[in-house]
């Protein structure tokens, strides 16, 4: 077994130690690379926002409610809460004549530390579009519209809804039905827990798939990194960075999944104890190590606060890092 | 090796998992229990804080500014920034002739949420009294002030407070100056890294010594658990419910560590990600365990949101909890 770990230093040694297992796939779900577990099975959080969009293009909502690559990117995103994510979940949802109040994710503090304090001073209600989930909750009502099902519920395992999302988690990932743990995610919907290399699998699938929807959820992605996360995080900046080669989503819990569309490849990383700070920098020292094998080397230049990112004290002093060590196995 | 964690929970399923590092031993030194790596080096951080205040005592200071038990829980404490806090920080800064603007540590969102939420909405602003490390930093201002030492420069490494501290560090954990690490702490004060069986050794020390700056301290951290910590937190609800018998003191980064008088032992472990959210279920998970085969039960009915904390989503549902799993290895 190889290990992946980040290690947390301050004034030169190793204080803290977090534990990547990682998965690197073809589309046949064959194991290329590896550390840790790679059949550890967790859940895969706000990384199969992809796939929860799937249907949504498939079953022709998006064309009904005229949804765009915008629109797209934002049903795939977990984004910062600023203005122009929660004004295009607003349109999006007078586009398929449905309202706020209907929005079944909760609030939380926003994920762009400038929108979060903004908050923090007062005066603002978070109300459900500030979720970094609205987009995909704001796509499920749409899907819930086209197919005139009740929107009522829409975000709990019983409803059409959600058994529509579970086939295409199911037919991408490889995984059955029975086999797939469904969890509570963060924002009420459905969460799905399965292996690490299943995931991966999904991504390599997802990142060469010709299918026509799969092809519209890649371009809306990089058509517009800026509305899938947000100012200065990985996602955005990765695929502003890597457009047409490198495809990104983090989940919570220390989650990642990327695909590698030009080698064909999935990646999926789970930062063992859910560490999200963690996350970024693993996933760009997967990439590197999986890029570099293939003589592709990752364009990090812009990137370097995700490679190793600084900690600070309550002085402002940086005291150390987050530091990727150890290498993946191929197989 | 006997492994201990912390699994973090969904849906009724592991989502995440955090991996303890634990060390009991006796006055000795002894390893009477273990989990994971009882060896393992990282820093102490504010578990050190006794130590660091024992010099307060012992060179005549806290007689000579008038510190009873109150100010000694202060100068011991990682503090919630509750108005309590803060105006017995002022009042041992008047008494020793000093001012805020000379303390060195560096002000963040406050441990108290009721307090970090009232922050949080503007007005207030964060000066150095405010940090959970204002009552140690004016302990080591005391000092300078007993000595005749300079105040400027307290809490680095080359002033003479920080030299008779490392003193009392080696002579109750038995590591030599050279084999300590000595880092930064997030209020810029020096740390120190060491084995977590040496940590361990010097609470079993502090537990059971009879020197009388330990008394001292001992009766100071059992007469205001309120001061060490506040409201709802484990040092402050254990050390109410177990005065006499369990002195606890938490570090930031997934260090805690403990004495057992009665049993003549201490403890230190490490949540070895730093996840702070863990170290109380940890903490209990070993106090009971260790309790339990001396024939002595942790009296543990009030504190049963430590022993398995709730996680709730954005709607404010409980998703899972953060649960002990495993047992220590007793030699």
């Amino acid at each position: 077994m190889s290990l992946l770990t980040i290690e947390s230093t301050r004034s030169g040694f190793v204080e803290s130690v977090h534990r990547v297992s990682v998965a690197v796939t073809d589309m046949e779900g064959k194991l290329v690379a590896s550390a840790g577990e790679p059949g550890l099975v967790t859940f895969w959080r706000s990384s199969a926002k992809p796939f929860q969009a799937l249907p949504l293009v498939m079953d022709g909502a998006a064309d009904r409610w005229s949804f765009g690559t915008r629109e797209l990117a934002l049903a795939c995103a977990s984004h910062s809460s600023e203005p122009g994510h929660r004004e295009l979940a607003e349109a999006m949802l007078r586009a398929c004549g449905c309202e706020e109040g209907q929005l079944a994710c909760g609030p939380h503090p926003p994920l762009n530390p400038a929108v979060a304090e903004e908050v923090a001073r007062g005066g603002v209600k978070l109300t459900p579009k500030w979720s970094n989930c609205s987009g995909k909750h704001t796509g499920m009502l749409a899907l819930a519209r086209h197919h005139g099902w009740p929107t009522e519920g829409y975000s709990r395992l019983d409803h059409p809804v959600q058994e529509r999302i579970l086939q295409e988690v199911c037919r991408w990932t490889g995984v059955a039905r029975g086999e797939l743990r469904l969890g509570v995610d963060g924002c009420t919907a459905v969460c799905f827990g399965l292996p690490l290399a299943a995931m991966a699998t999904a991504y390599a699938r997802l990142g060469t798939s010709q299918e026509p929807a799969a092809r519209r959820l890649r371009e809306a992605l990089w058509a517009h990194p800026a509305l899938v996360a947000g100012t200065g995080r990985l996602c955005t900046e990765l695929m502003t960075a890597c457009r047409g080669t490198v495809l990104a989503k983090v989940g919570a819990e220390g989650v990642y999944s990327a695909a590698l569309p030009t080698l064909g490849l999935g990646v999926t990383l789970k930062v063992e104890d859910g560490d999200g700070r963690c996350s970024p920098p693993a996933l760009l020292a997967v990439l590197r190590q999986v890029l570099a094998r293939a003589g592709q080397p990752l364009p990090v230049e812009g990137l370097t606060h995700h490679v190793e990112p600084v900690l600070r004290n309550t002085r402002g002093e940086v005291i150390g890092s987050l530091r990727a060590a150890g290498e993946l196995r191929f197989h």
